[in-house]
């Protein structure tokens, strides 16, 4: 069932694409490749993980990233615990640190944490014994949809290096645009940041990325596009006079997808505002679009990440 | 432990108990017979459904359901996800089938789908690869209900044809009496509506049914009689001035069943509003209600579906 | 993995420490003590469970002793089934009979079920043919908090008769001070009360205790201080002008501390309000407080009453 890789991965916990090498992430993803098989079987289940605990610990909601951890440790046949814990009851700092110190008193072997503040799934990674999988945080990482993200298009490309990659939209509240462009830069792959300067990250240059504020411009020559989901509650300010001007100039659709290359793909973490940040047709041109994939190799890459962490534990037990 | 039954269901996905022959029912029943057994037995537990996923995926509330399908797929040894949807995240139509997509993409065996609205659960399952049983769509179907129904009812009298039924109470809202009528009729019962005109469907005859609004006339020489839930919060209006009021000639009590056969019994698909349509002591008799029944049979029934709907998978990968 | 006790738990429930002897709970602690040592492999899963059925009924939220329970009955192989019931959906009374029916017929071989009324769930016991654990019911009773912090007692100090106890703050409406005052005079410490006379029980003296109403008293030659939550929303009332005064005069600190025996230990059921009942740096300094061990305690201790309660069952099935 699982390979044994050369390569050993040398982090205690996945809380963000930052400090992982290319050996690292490739290591993930060949792993995944692997799960993509076994979760097409009728079967998809293998005991690599039998009699270790996950926990799902989300001080945010998120059914479709919990569903998926979830499918992922199930699949290895670990015990899997949901914990929602809503974010009224918890009064942060001094207990989200008893939370963590009770939950590591069940021993789990691995927790899986979303919370809202940026650098809390590292606070609460230095008190717990186990394997800590940053599900999200802030607006700081969210590194397996990054891993995700590059598994969608590897399998696809056959390689990351040497692409250029458009990441367009809310880029400034996004988690997801800042573990991607590590990790594709990591990779070795060029990205540009297309975005209206209220959507845009203070000092972007710092990130080592090219900047654009117009679609035409910032689409030509390049090779996938990653448009992010528009919070919408946040349309509600000045920067733009409505969701309808939004889309006519930032949305993705078939006019401005033909100023990149004839064969670009194009890409969404979902949940999809469908006719606000992408036109709904293109999003579902299967020629085109890498969306349904993407959460396929979610579970996928989950399962990888739950097995690379969890792999010197089992060793350890074995011997 | 599991049967191999001579005929084949011959459906994908069981949206509903149109179109379901009286050999695909029986198919059902038959091996919920045995799962019955299976589940008063210590270790509940077969490995049927073993490395299969099953998703309940409820838009709607309805903790008893998911229960009962949650219980029946992990006694069959499927990983189960519970997944609840509050509509209010929920922007219909669209929306909905990017959630079948999505869901898709993990590759479940089976979705158990819960909707407020009729039709929803058909235009989910023709987007998605597995199979999908409809666990209560709006005002449209329920048939894990009717199954469940018919089976506690063969298993107290034998059989179901020839049978005289009456479903009373609120049948203008209700999906279990849509399904149950359908079930009941294929089987070779005759179905009998009784209600106020205000909580009787619209052209009620075009079911093949008769239709009273007067207890005492409807129960004339029935056998069955089931009672439905009266939706309280649509009490408001101006059909009727009271819940007593409704009580006094809608609510099922000893009197009134004494219109009915001698061993006439007594079903609830539950949960009951006691005092309102039915006589508290009267749900309670065990030699006069199958209320209790009903539930046991519930688990069985959703085992046997998961069971048929699987069958293809499972044969497919064991050659 | 599991032993052979001489003695058999006589109980066909645990629905609270009252009516359990000496041997009962010495019986559960020393099986505890063997799940401490499981639940601290690599491998936490045995199979004393597989193939029956739990259900955590929780009318009451409660993440924390919801997650323990799920997590022993998933280290014994248990299927287990969560069901969270808003108080706002049940009607009391009736309808809790009707609940529990309802998952009688599912044949679930224990009812793990915490509900806002004393008495609840003993009267849910009365109507399933499995067994049931008391998971905190009202102000009355909270078994397994009781035996989970004598088992952290007994391991830190070997033995529990001849101990003196105190136990600080919110006594009137907590369970837990019910559950341990009795457990810990029945294996024969000492009890004491302390509270300001408004967190008082009416006649604390009916409990066989000590009763104090000043800390520097109350602690004199204590060997172990429980402190209890305050439930800060009750504190809008008369009794205490503000957080910090109670703090100041009932809040465990070391200054307070120091009236109890030199090596006395701390403990707390949680979750703590830091800074309000205790002192923070207290409640983490590892030599004094037995705060981390109480929760690892909690999912040993729930395996073992899981163990006892469902022994006959599985005799019974072997033979």
């Amino acid at each position: 069932m699982t390979q044994q890789p050369d390569h050993a991965f040398p982090h205690r916990h996945l809380l963000g694409i930052e400090g992982l090498s290319p050996l690292d992430i490739s290591l993930i993803l060949d792993l995944a490749d692997s799960y993509v098989d076994q979760s097409r079987r009728i079967d998809k289940k293998s005991e690599l993980m039998k009699g270790l605990t996950v926990i799902n610990l989300f001080f945010e909601n998120s059914t479709r990233t919990r569903t998926s951890f979830e499918a992922a440790a199930k699949r290895l046949d670990a015990d899997v615990i949901n914990m929602s814990v809503s974010s009224s009851s918890i009064k942060k700092g001094e207990t989200l640190i008893d939370t963590a110190m009770t939950l590591n008193a069940m021993h789990p072997d691995v927790l899986v944490v979303r919370h809202a503040n940026s650098g809390a799934v590292q606070l609460l990674s230095e008190k717990v014994d186990g394997a800590v999988i940053n599900a999200g945080d802030g607006r700081h990482e969210h590194p397996t949809q990054a891993l995700l993200d590059a598994l969608t298009i590897r399998r696809r490309r056959g390689t990351i290096g040497g692409l250029t990659v458009a990441i367009c939209g809310d880029i400034a509240h996004s988690r997801v645009a800042r573990s991607n462009i590590q990790l594709l830069q990591i990779m070795g792959a060029r990205v540009r940041l297309i975005a209206p300067p209220t959507l845009l990250p203070s000092k972007p240059e710092r990130f080592g990325v090219e900047v654009f504020t117009d679609m035409r411009e910032g689409l030509q020559d390049v090779d996938i596009v990653m448009m992010l989901r528009l919070q919408l509650e946040r349309m509600q300010g000045a920067f733009v006079p409505s969701v309808r001007e939004y889309f006519h100039f930032f949305g993705l659709d078939r006019q401005k997808l033909s100023y990149a290359k004839p064969d670009a793909l194009v890409m969404h973490p979902g949940p999809m505002n469908r006719g606000v940040e992408i036109d709904s047709e293109l999003a579902d041109d299967i020629d085109r679009s890498l969306i349904r994939q993407q959460v396929e190799m979610g579970v996928a890459v989950r399962m990888a990440c739950l097995d690379v962490l969890t792999r010197p534990l089992r060793e350890g037990a074995a011997q």
